[in-house]
């Protein structure tokens, strides 16, 4: 099971054609779409999408994520184990949510050429680098034999929340296409249960007005509302309306959090 | 096999999501993307493209669809067996198409919790709810042991046409994306053959200058165009136009035959 | 396996429909989606996308292709032999770019109806002509069996560069979503190495300012960077910005290189 994660859209030739070099090598590959829509070139998001969904696949899944700025530079092919599971693409921080979650990572730099696509197109490392990569990996190659292991691959520093003084400072890490500002407070910092009638959470100089559960609770599309999102994070959303756009913010504002 | 149909979209982690959890639990299971770009919480659109595709799958198909805009509320999760094949969902009316259509029509209200995937985020029963009761289905739990019989399941009256005098008056039941206006008249109402020169159509009150059996009869865009479209309906159409855009109709309004 | 390169987009219930029959003639057919958003009725542009892919693919793989304008009219259907690959769609000019490659071309008009589905649908031959002509290839059924060999198959004249003087003039013959002008002038024309101070590269009137490898060398969005691109033609590109849009241009406009 090979799942595809790029940036590549879907009018051009760009998603058929790492299909067909993975099916070419491995015909009995079970390839699952994951998002071919990521915006173009942000590495943030697509960090995070991977990082919300890849634990619900099975053991020994084989993750193939290609967002990649820096295609044509320097910038190494990684091969990655982690949480039983396998990550290909480029080292551009694109595995940071997963590396910052699981325990036993171990990260390769592939380059072993005699595994790319020849020759390789300077320009679409998807189709030439990283689809055989992830072929071969399916295939039953061994990381250890793709490269060499390294430790300084490159990952996100993921930001924490901070308490400062009688508050708690967080940020806005996602903003999804509805809108809704997804933050790093997780139920750690407040749980539905200890909201009271003294919280206060603030975004863009803003009250947010409402806690709840869900959607429905949200009694109009005037009010900010807060929920626990399904990615496991508070989220701050207007009820059918963007609450990034009504509030002009985007990834990295900052909130503030009183219990 | 599991066809999945939802209004989720493709940029973000939800689709991702909820493939991953079937393929976690049935990871033998075929998954067909039937679309995901249902407009958001529009239950009667999916009701609609669920309807005209659902039979050309073979026997055994489990739908999965998931349009939404009661998730977290008390609404019902069901499964259904009808006409051969399966289809999981909320119990909001997105499969009245096809209980008007097939005869045997079973529905169970999947309440065993076992069954679920744990915890049940409130905001997305799509990955906790419906995607597991898929898998399990795909896996040979029969339908009885999710849950109890039901009866009282919601399904949209689908509007028949009426004869009202010398003439049938029928609606619009569905907008496509290239704004043709689908409607409720079917060749029982008029078929091509039944066509003269007095034969009348009104929609919005403009009258259909033209019928005929494909879009290449139709001469120039400013013509509205009739033809009895794949679905089996009777559409109204400008070529390389929007009749819906130009008339300012949406799904719902009357039309008027004379035959 | 099958692919799906179509223009029906993601919205309605043509792309599902059309899986739904393959799976359901043959449901163990592998489908691979290679695009449902070609620009709509855009025939060169699918045919430039499936010539920019299907060789990554292994041999045996059946494409199915539909985008079709003239559905419904006398346009044949053809089933195709090339590359060791087959091909299936509208005889219009989608498989120039197959014709063009491929030495050994079989085409055969499917007129053989007991191979359709019934009714044929005058306007969804996707769903009735084309996708049960790929289910039963797939099966094994021979293409001497759909129908009989032709010779005057439509093909697209695919511009050629031409030696004019002192300068060679060629094309733009697609332009991607990112406004990427994909010429059709190859390292034969001009080699990476070739380029010297003296390498003039015009389009619209103005000069390329810049040759190089892959965008990473592109100093800034003003300047018209030329490349090598990942189909193996000449691109000229603006670095975050949209060519095309920027020069209004479009597939059809002359280039002319001074070596």
């Amino acid at each position: 099971m090979i799942t595809l994660l790029t940036d590549f859209g879907s009018p051009d030739y760009f998603v058929p054609a790492v299909k067909g070099v993975i099916l070419s090598l491995h015909p009995q590959a079970n390839l699952v779409d994951l998002t071919h829509e990521i915006p173009a070139q942000d590495v943030r998001a697509a960090a995070f999408t991977l990082g919300a969904c890849y634990q619900t696949f099975p053991s020994g899944t084989i993750h193939l994520a290609v967002v990649d700025p820096g295609v044509g530079s320097a910038r190494r092919a990684i091969v990655v184990e982690a949480g039983k599971q396998f990550f290909v693409g480029p080292d551009n921080g694109l595995f940071s949510f997963v590396y910052a979650r699981e325990t036993a990572v171990q990260v390769f730099h592939a380059n072993r050429e005699d595994y790319f696509r020849q020759p390789v197109s300077p320009t679409f490392h998807g189709r030439d680098v990283f689809a055989p990569l992830a072929a071969w990996l399916a295939k039953g190659i061994a990381l250890e034999d793709m490269g060499v292991k390294i430790y300084d691959y490159v990952r996100f520093t993921l930001p924490a929340p901070q308490t400062v003084n009688d508050h708690i400072i967080g940020e806005v890490i996602h903003v999804d296409r509805f809108g809704n500002c997804i933050t790093n407070l997780t139920p750690n910092e407040l749980s539905l249960e200890q909201v009271t009638a003294l919280t206060r959470l603030r975004l863009a100089g803003r009250d947010v007005q409402r806690f709840g559960r869900h959607f429905a609770e949200s009694p109009n599309a005037q009010e900010l509302f807060a929920y626990i999102g399904s990615a496991g994070y508070w989220e701050i959303a207007l009820w059918q309306d963007s609450a990034a756009s009504k509030l002009q913010v985007g990834r990295g504002a900052a909130i503030q959090l009183w219990r």
